[in-house]
């Protein structure tokens, strides 16, 4: 998606260690009008999928599902990353580990909103080592739902998710996918 | 807003303790429709106030504030819960108390997002004790921006937050706003 790339280039900085900000209008402050047209995009690819449910990840994935969900007449779930020591029965969990913030984290979802007969779109603003979307596809598997595929705002693909989520058989579709990056270089879309 | 009200008398559960869920709608699953009625209702409340961008706070508060936030055609901040014991000198930070987890948590919005010439409105699913859009407050006022007002999807109005922040001189819109409930008598609005 051009505009994406157009924007990372416009606004995105990067920092050391692989870092790419772009929370100028993507994940602390959101650009809405881009939500949209992220959002048509996504429902040219998944359209004809049948999807009944949005399924992402607090926080930052919510505003891009919310406004996605709109074009699909869906509801929205979102996992959440789980505070509590005790997970009742009454809902699907499974593990992320975060390489961001070094940990590894209960994410987790009522049983009451995910059905066997629901056909799932996972949305996230990344996908780096694909651990947050390997959890959510776990939810959906748990639940006996039917996963359509996973719409990601930028993937690095040159982080090992993409290949790994894809070779699972999973259809992934990600808006921009950077190659490479470099504080010196700046950003290269493959 | 009687669509609120209505909703909350569908599809709320009340639960002992003054507990009322509506995670099948709001805030874990959300229904994207109602999120369109929330956000033209506060068009019509702070359509007049030269909004310049909307603050919310992870994670509940986001799909709303987003799906709000296209009929106003602004930005959308979200606060962080702060996960790193380092806070660096570019963001404003203040603390909320939790009461449903037992604890008191940073959050930080980066400096760059909120400006002296900023008008803010607040927007959150729930409104009790007062805790969290104290936080908020906190955020826009050290920002030097002019705050417009707060608009809440529900205001438990037997808790203290609503009097609290209205005496500061703020003006607080709230959607529904419940009086009393309980596992007996269900819900009652002001």
């Amino acid at each position: 998606m051009k505009l994406m790339e157009d924007r990372i280039r416009q606004d995105g900085r990067i920092r050391e260690g692989g870092v790419l900000k772009v929370d100028s209008f993507l994940n602390h402050q959101m650009d809405v009008e881009l939500f949209n047209e992220i959002g048509k995009e996504f429902l040219r690819l998944f359209g004809d999928c049948a999807v009944t449910k949005i399924l992402t990840i607090e926080a930052s994935g919510i505003g891009i599902a919310c406004v996605s969900a709109q074009f699909f007449h869906v509801p929205v779930i979102f996992a959440k990353k789980n505070k509590t020591r005790n997970i009742a029965g009454d809902v699907y969990t499974s593990k992320v580990e975060s390489f961001t913030h070094g940990k590894v984290y209960d994410i987790i979802v009522s049983k009451e909103f995910l059905h066997p007969e629901d056909r799932v779109l996972l949305i996230d603003d990344f996908l780096a080592n694909g651990s947050a979307l390997q959890g959510l596809i776990k939810l959906v598997e748990d639940a006996g739902a039917t996963l359509v595929g996973a719409g990601i705002c930028i993937e690095k693909a040159f982080q090992p998710g993409g290949d790994l989520i894809r070779s699972m058989g999973v259809r992934v579709e990600s808006l921009a996918r950077i190659k490479s990056m470099s504080v010196e270089d700046g950003v290269t879309f493959c």
